[in-house]
């Protein structure tokens, strides 16, 4: 933290390319890593490729400008590179990434685009193997993963007619907030793995359409970024990992509400980082095709315990509800507890006075099983009001939902069943991975038109008029799995056919 | 609107062949529709195609004759087109049309068409592809469309046995006309689209049949054609759309009562038309495909706006309890609500002194998720029944269902719960499409044969007879979406096999 | 019916080949079948490919011997062929004939047949076409057909442990007379055209297990060949469609109880024999393809109406409830229903003091959507229970299924819900069909084996301790259709996948 | 039993070659086993394969070293095998077997298997098709097999958030003895059919783990064998098959407590073994092709029979509760009830004073629609609750489940519902078949792993805290069967499209 920066020569550098000594260099500064190796949640490998290197090109897409610095103790931020004496690191462009530029390039006008559905299936075709990895994997089998989508799909409207639907108003106020949607785009981590500006495109995109942007700890740009890059009167909520080292939070707390963040969501369904198990099949196949082809137990690497000790530093599995005066000792803005899966723990929130939770599993990457957020909120709004009395959508205490949202009509559903507004996550993912800016605001476009449609279709006029009555999910509660098939019975099963044309001889 | 016409050059209509000025000529006329380029409900592209040239045969298949007379503003009816100057236009028939007439061809004969799903087959592959887009496809997912038939699945007969079914009669009355079976034709638009008599083939098969057809707002023949066409003593009904312009409401309705229309059905489920990304898809897939491949967003025509802002002229989303009584005084014709989607909008209509409501959601085209018209059935029925005594079938106010309806047993299963008659819509459809009024017909004859084997299965002598006993409905209200697959134990395990044949190893 | 019989040349015959005469000759006889063309169940067609000619190669697999002569009146009964002058008719033995002989060649020893579903999948590949769609077609859409086996499939067992099951008895009494298993083999029509022995397959089986065969109205051969071919003491039923002349019914019914005939069971569930389209399907491919290639309606023959109209000869549709009284005035023998599917028709016949009901629904042939009879027994045994006081099995009204049984298990949970007996058709109908007698002794033998080792894992040593407790029934009457699929999102969900083998270069 | 044992030379046992006189050697003795033949589990086949040789080749992977000495009378040992003199019975590797082995050479590295899935995914490539189908098969048509692990889908968590979670223990108490984990080892047959070392594997990993294996009557290795190789310290259970001969039992009891065998569980389930149909087709695929291929039932061998009546000799169906006060006279093991399917049974264990019962139906190999264990434990904890006011977990008597186990999150479902401990058997015989004991190891590794992680993530500290409020069992009983699907109506359906990317013509 000296104001003199020592400089040091590439050629110095280049001598640091081993386990034993690795140093790097990241936008011209020299750091030795050394120690770090086996704490990186991305696994010492891929830092040993460029020990003694320019790590720069590999390092910018993952993490935010000052990662590096921010991680490693000052001892080991060595200085500056010497201009010029650097060699140039090239990356060899893969058969497989040149596919993927062509597929890239063979992208459909956005106009095509019609639902979120078609981002993703486009984000599958152009993102790197990697980034898709991450960003579609979750926990385990993935049952909850999908069973928030399911769980939507239980839940049927109950539509209204002949009421004057000629103006239409889906705006809401979301912790106290102006929203042009009852909608926010929620938290995702590492946003630059699918595009290189990272999650400034959904900054932007939430500014053209008066949405608001929870900012992740784990963004892949800066915290200060993303707020600098914000339109005067665009409200930006946080989301916290809470850390070991409450100094350190409370920094970040309470330079967030400096800055002007209208709402701390607090994420508490991670007191540990789920194993996803589509990523690490991932990181194998990536991994040096030599080393693991042999079965010698004693040289691999244990890739999961590097990334769980790794971020043991960062999540603190400690954190627990006596923690809570201290946030709000702390801070004034809004505390939102993230990931709450049952209505025990709303009580609690309310009881200790919070301004809201979210219904959420972390986007099916915690544990699998866990109950889809909008389940949830079934069960809370039903016990809170037998409990305490109260009534949703409320004012004072703010419900939340996240996962598994694709439609206009799954947050209709939502609101109807008593939240405030519903996070989208991974849809935007997909649209700015795929299209920059330009698709996250057409993602957007996409949920404005939809939500002037299903709104019209269903009798109301503004997010007040989304009651419970139109909705049916009797079935929410339902978790079926049908009888194993008889594959014998099926098998002798002769299908019904339709009638068939006549056989066309001649063709062109 | 003078009785002197001008004649105008084929030459001089030529010379207005661009998005500036934009003439084409229809059956001899010449219109300017320049300024309607946006507001065609088709898009402005295929309009340009045919600009300064004769836009007959195109125009043919979709509008009823009067339709651009009707639309357009006097002053833009130039004239007549003077005889024997216009170059004709040539059709270039694509590879793809020469495939699609082999297929005509290769139809099977009508007696090999079993059911109504048999029609469905041959229309897929006989119709062109834009029809078939346009009368299959449904709202977003197509979720409500396809649970309007799996929503009859759900429900089961409780057949009675040893009744003298020597005699059956499955003749109905609906709305106080004779109906040979207690089913409707019920309105679908653009029939000239599948076939180029369109709505007519229904008109004639209704009166070879004895059943009611239900005529279209958007038919393509004109409402007076189709009345004309209608035998001595056939009844007709009219759907309408309600227009902002109440005068011309007032003037379709006294002109239907005055033509003899028995029932009057204003749909009240389409305050907005619905988004079709089927048949939008298709639309893609017409464009000019170097216009589209580049990914350039200002030059792309937003065709969905286009449609959305043309049928705000026809479409009053203002439409509300409100106007009821004016429609009463208008018009002596039983007035009912076709777009009823739960028991308490049943109620009102009921409150209000209609003659019935149809249980509907648009064949699935307006909202996804509303529930089906047969799920619908159950609730009103049970709650009409509790709040005001009703009891069902009842001739004072009467129960209607569509959409899914695939069977005679379907149709007796709404019967059983309380409806009074059944609309079928696309499956007329795709029987005129596929084989003309033979078709219509044929698709009449399978369900007459179909009621009588079921009637006669099921232990009912008549209508009356078809009673709430003979069906279990008691599993209509389960929307179940099972637990999403274990892929992993899935995947592993090994399915049994039956005993297999030696190997056979001479052939002929 | 004079003792002078005619005798008639070949060449006679020959010259009536037409529509307009058509003489036939049927083991030597000569018959003038002119009138009855369009009256044959099976079609005017393949009557009139034999006119003029010896028909007896094509009429015996399908026909009891003296069917010909009991259809026709005397007067058509021409005479005696003269012997010698008959051109012998050759069958051409097809390509598809000669693929399925080498099929035949190929079946695989008996011992490898495991178990019910595999003489199923044997028989798809050994029977012609014609028989297999005869046999395993159903109404509709063959939904009921499948739901009689999938409705076992909810039906759950609750086995006992820890009691003494080194003798076990699985044999049982039925409506009096003794069966060696819980099942008996119900009737099922025209059985030549699975092996040219027909039902007598069947006698004699069931005579070597000592089980119960009921002998169809329709069987191929003719009921005095299947007594006559039953061993001392061998039980049978008889199963009766009920004809308009009730004088026949009143002979067969008389003749039956002489022979010794145990049980009386009159269908009812079949006042019109119900549409099975694959079967008709079938019909149409092996009709005349130069005919029906021409979309000519007027020249199409109406194959249904053929089948219905003949049919109504010998089933009254008028068959009720007032006729029952008659039926016990001309028998003692008892009286069962069969084709029963609601409590309230089985309670009528129990207050009428019948013998008992067969809760069926004809192997899914008849009406679709009629539930399984092994879920109307479940509210038959609970209604009579709370109406009538009664419990079952009970000796005095005893109850039966049928439909869809494959395994012991099934029967021994129709057994513990409180049927007395189970009956089993297409199984041994395919049994005989792949391996004559020896297929349906397998069977049995299959089935002996699947009830011992059944009871001894449920704990009960004879077929009184297989009680209620045993089984949980709890989702029987459940009916779920999930909510359709949504094709997007499944479309973009990419599956997991297990770990997988180094690729292997080198191969043998 | 003399101490004197003859010598026989090689060619004097040759002559012994035929059904007639069956003489083999394994580990240099000589037996007589024709008389055995017929009551050979395996079949008489693959003895008479070795007839006159050398089977120890043979012999060793399925059997114990005692096996054949145990079960043939003294008079049969013949004596010792003149070294020398034998030919070497070459064993001829096959083509599939040599296809087998590269398969074994192309696993992938331990670190790459992530889940138990993978360990089967794996067995299923690289164990011999023998014994993939011996291990993989279940009883009738493995409806039961599937379902064990389908019901742990139908139980939800319910997280719990805000807890201190640094410090994690899921270590608990089986029967007063420590487990590192709340499962055990459960016991399967005829472990070296997988891999050479048998259960030994087992024996080591559980050792270096800390969980305790059940020793099972059929294993491959002798009782002493698994004994002796325990560390000090490491618990052993027994699993027992109870044979008919008392006197055997109490020696195997007495000596099994001699030895230290924390527990005796003794299988109730199995009072016959249960026909496993893929197991059984295997055997007449390995049969000789030329016999069976002839269908002539005569010369068939009835393989199932010979199985069935040889284990009668050693698995007694007379077994009763009458039995189990002679249990609790000979030991003072604790006695646990394994195969428990019902409540009533299991209230009759504890009034009877038993240490607890497994919940279990054989792993799906014994009766076809036996309920899983994890379904019946939710009875079971309700009723033995209203009956006698107990509480789960229960020291005095405690429940275990075993059946369908795969994750860590599984059992933590039947640990909240009352559940002592889980039995988990396939998994580890698939982890040891695939890689020996480093397999068994990992398998051991990956379920620690993943205790961690849903321990945390539920929000309990330890297995105290996995209470019933941590779960949804509410959808436990629903067995539910779809009702068959509409193949004519989903045939028509055209599935939704997402939008597709523009072709790609030039590719690398």
């Amino acid at each position: 933290m000296s104001s003199e920066v020592k400089v040091i020569s590439g050629k110095t550098v280049a001598e640091h390319n081993s386990r034993e000594s690795c140093w790097i260099i990241v936008h011209d500064h020299v750091y030795d890593v050394t120690e770090f190796l086996d704490d990186h949640p991305g696994g010492s490998k891929i830092i040993l490729k460029y020990a003694g290197k320019d790590a720069t090109a590999e390092y910018d897409p993952i993490h935010p400008p000052d990662a590096i610095k921010t991680n490693l103790p000052p001892e080991k931020h060595l200085g500056r590179v010497e201009a010029g004496t650097v060699a140039k690191v090239e990356i060899k462009v893969t058969d497989q990434e040149k596919e993927r530029q062509l597929r890239v390039n063979a992208r459909p006008p956005l106009s095509e685009v019609l639902n979120l559905h078609d981002f993703e299936a486009i984000a599958r075709s152009v993102m790197t193997e990697k980034a898709w990895a991450y960003y579609s994997s979750a926990a385990d089998d993935e049952i909850t993963l999908r069973e928030n989508h399911a769980a939507y799909h239980r839940i049927w409207f109950r539509p209204r007619i002949l009421r004057d639907v000629t103006q239409l108003d889906w705006s809401t106020t979301i912790l106290g907030q102006k929203s042009s949607m009852p909608i926010y785009i929620t938290a995702t981590a590492l946003g630059k793995l699918g595009h290189p500006d990272g999650e400034l495109n959904l900054t932007k995109a939430a500014a053209n359409h008066g949405v608001i942007q929870m900012i992740p700890t784990l963004a892949s740009c800066s915290f200060d970024e993303l707020v600098d890059a914000a339109q005067p009167g665009q409200s930006q909520f946080l989301q916290l990992y809470v850390n070991k080292d409450r100094n350190i939070i409370k920094r970040i707390v309470q330079h967030a509400e400096k800055r002007g963040i209208k709402g701390l969501f607090i994420t508490v369904d991670a007191p540990q980082l789920g194993r996803r198990e589509k990523d690490m099949r991932m990181k194998f196949e990536e991994a040096d095709p030599d080393q693991v082809s042999k079965n010698d137990k004693s040289k691999e690497v244990d890739r999961s315990q590097g990334a769980a000790r790794a971020i043991s530093s960062f999540i603190d599995p400690s954190l627990c509800w006596d923690d809570l005066p201290w946030f709000k000792s702390i801070t004034k803005m809004p505390l939102i507890l993230k990931g709450v899966q049952c209505w025990e723990d709303a009580l609690e929130a309310y009881d200790q006075g919070l301004a809201g939770v979210v219904l959420s599993n972390h986007g099916g990457r915690q544990l699998d099983f866990a109950p889809s957020g909008v389940e949830v909120l079934v069960e809370v709004v039903e016990k809170l009001g037998a409990k305490r009395g109260l009534t949703f959508p409320n004012e004072k205490f703010q419900l939340f939902v996240d996962g598994g949202v694709r439609r206009a009509t799954d947050v209709l559903k939502a609101i109807a069943l008593g939240a405030t507004a519903v996070g989208i996550g991974r849809p935007f993912l997909y649209a700015y991975s795929s299209y920059g800016v330009d698709g996250a605001n057409h993602a957007l476009e996409i949920l404005r038109d939809e939500f002037e449609m299903a709104m019209r279709l269903l009798g109301a006029r503004n997010i007040k008029e989304v009651v419970r009555d139109m909705v049916d999910a009797s079935s929410i509660h339902q978790h079926i799995v049908a009888v194993p098939e008889d594959k014998l019975y099926h098998g002798n099963y002769e299908s019904m056919q339709s009638v068939r044309l006549r056989e066309i001889k001649a063709s062109l």
